[in-house]
């Protein structure tokens, strides 16, 4: 028989502390969305196969958590929060004249083998910008996705960008054959700087594109690394790529935010969808990224609306993970008032508290009919577990403040 | 080909002003049972099957939406939240020397067939009480639910309270055998006064008992249904329960809150985990019960911590149903201003925006380099729907003061 407190393998309970941390981070950073004018969206938790297809999808079919309704359709927990948003934007939000700006707090669920160790559940906090090609709307995700992640308290974090042009333009004049592209991307993928000199040298790409080829994996780093790279002979598409991640790129740095970024030219992107800037979000702590965006102008249009798109989303498990193994978690702190009655004193207790949470009071009611609890209580408060605030720890839960422990009997 | 704007029927896509006010709701809820003591607690979205199972469940197995892991697991996305709480709580409470408190939002999902026309997917917000087997923790739990769902503006609602006792006392001393039960209880769930009497004669209980039969469709109403009731020659236990029911009505009349309640001392229990009161918030809008609630002493135990419990949710979707239907929805206003910027002024205009929302606007931007937008937007502003505080709709989803419309150009 299993276990009845067991529970599956990638998912968790979270309570206590880091419950009330976790709805502080959510409403920190939708704050943050709402600041810039994101309306906030709920689609349901499944939906038909089709949205999540290879087509306009990020994830393999036997990735996803697939069931059945009772009229046999095929239904699916949602893998990527992206293709439904650009449902809404479509079904919803067609008429629209103006930008339409969508953020979202929602669970994301993956069938990882259990081998992997990896969340097979994640909540996920996005924003996705539609109708706005420009690189403008570039610079707001990504300064909307660096603002969210500081709103977090987390600071040590780089967002690094790739953009889909500069590859796709040195492809174009590689002539490569399709066998040939995917060895590439797989080398790129592993770094592999030796693979990759091999590769251009025995390709059949011109010259000049065999050089790009043998440095690609060389191409990260700072803004540095743009300035550095239009000393190579580049194809135009390139060129006008590196020149928009420039131009972002001051735009940051006139704010003060371009520390927080780098750039990776080499970067193949991970979601098929992309077409324009791409990035994701590292950090020391976290051993998966806390953040992934970019530029997606091609999936909306297959739900009927033509237009430009472009969005992130934060894992925020991983981004307290990187919290917590950085030490800078915050203490969570909830301020309440217990309030001790026994049988005879319960209606008046009930009253007097009642009263407290008219005023804004947080109050907890204990009835303790023999003193045992508060006797309890009081030897947490004398010992060990009392630290210089008077806050005791009650079990490994709460803190509170002893001061605030009221008795009515 | 499936059209890829589809949704499954019982989910839905929820935005706009609905959102906002569904997150209005959800703080309001949340606050209320953080002021009464209740810690957050977020359980996975599913779980094994054996914890729905049906010595623990409300649920047939084939309501559930069932799937597999890797691994061959039987997964449930979660048809009720009182099971997995009660795990939480034997989980990680179980050195607790207090009651324990825990409230949470969580998703439930129901596999009902189409034809029902039910949601699938609902929004529960609900608090749990541990470790109190008091009527004081009835009281309480009562007086929360009311509380929870005055904070959302619902006043034409009445909890419908019945208690287990009442119905159990008559049927120990009926001696029916498990055929008349079962036919006793449902002619109870069709309130089939006829069936009754005609049951109440034929069947082989006391003649005491058999005039209770006979009148139990009858006993429900306000508070003045439990004096009447005592009226009567009941056993023991149905006498203990009734005054059970007196003293909280007493409670909630000293606070004025009564008037939200009425009993029922013939419902037959919902859930066949119910141990004492329990009930359902029902208004006049809702075609479903907006709450549901009671206490479940014997559930944790299956878990291996034996303590009372009592607890309740409110179903956010059909609250917000009934606030539609009786014209009292709130409206939702999002207080933003639009900033209109062009090519040339862009930087310019992204620094003013830091420096508003670094005051705490809500700053939308928008691209608009030939002024068509802006042309478009005072068409709306001038002409039909502009309405009498200057607000303007600029597509059906927001409202917002066209007094705040900056332009840098």
């Amino acid at each position: 028989m299993i276990n009845l407190l067991h529970i599956p393998e990638g998912v968790r309970d979270i309570y206590g502390s880091e419950c009330i941390n976790k709805a502080k981070f959510e409403a920190a950073i939708k704050d943050c969305m709402h600041s810039y004018g994101y309306g906030d969206v709920v689609t349901p938790s499944f939906e038909y196969f089709d949205i999540f297809n290879k087509e306009r999808g990020t994830m393999s079919s036997r990735d996803m958590f697939k069931f059945f309704d009772k009229d046999g359709n095929t239904l699916v927990l949602r893998p990527d929060i992206t293709p439904p948003m650009a449902r809404v934007t479509a079904k919803y939000f067609k008429d629209s004249f103006m930008p339409v700006r969508l953020c979202y707090r929602a669970k994301q669920y993956i069938n990882h083998s259990s081998l992997q160790g990896k969340l097979k559940e994640t909540t996920q906090l996005g924003a996705e910008l539609y109708n706005d090609a420009s690189v403008f709307a570039d610079f707001e995700i990504l300064l909307l996705t660096i603002k969210s992640i500081l709103a977090c308290g987390v600071e040590n974090f780089q967002l690094e960008i790739g953009i889909t042009d500069f590859y796709h333009g040195i492809i174009e004049m590689a002539g490569l054959d399709s066998e040939e592209e995917e060895q590439l991307k797989e080398l790129l993928e592993q770094k592999n700087i030796f693979g990759l000199e091999n590769f251009a040298d025995t390709c059949k790409a011109p010259e000049e594109i065999k050089v790009l080829i043998a440095k690609l994996a060389d191409l990260y780093g700072g803004s540095e690394i743009l300035s550095k790279v239009k000393e190579l002979k580049l194809p135009e598409k390139s060129i006008v790529a590196v020149e928009r991640l420039e131009t972002i790129n001051s735009m940051l740095s006139e704010l003060g935010f371009d520390k927080y970024v780098s750039f990776d030219l080499s970067m193949p992107s991970k979601f098929t969808y992309y077409t324009g800037i791409f990035f994701r979000g590292i950090t020391y702590g976290a051993g998966e990224p806390i953040a992934y965006g970019g530029r997606y102008d091609n999936l909306v249009k297959q739900f009927g609306l033509d237009v430009p798109a472009i969005g992130f989303s934060i894992t925020l498990d991983y981004l307290m993970i990187s919290l917590e193994r950085e030490g800078i978690m915050p203490e969570a702190k909830r301020d309440m008032t217990l309030l001790f009655y026994d049988e005879e004193s319960g209606r008046e207790a009930f009253k007097k508290a009642e009263e407290m949470r008219a005023n804004g009071q947080k109050v907890r009611m204990i009835m303790d009919n023999d003193g045992s609890i508060a006797e309890k209580l009081s030897k947490y408060h004398d010992e060990s577990l009392r630290d210089e605030s008077k806050k005791v720890i009650v079990h490994e839960l709460e803190t509170f403040d002893l001061n605030d422990v009221i008795e009515i009997k």
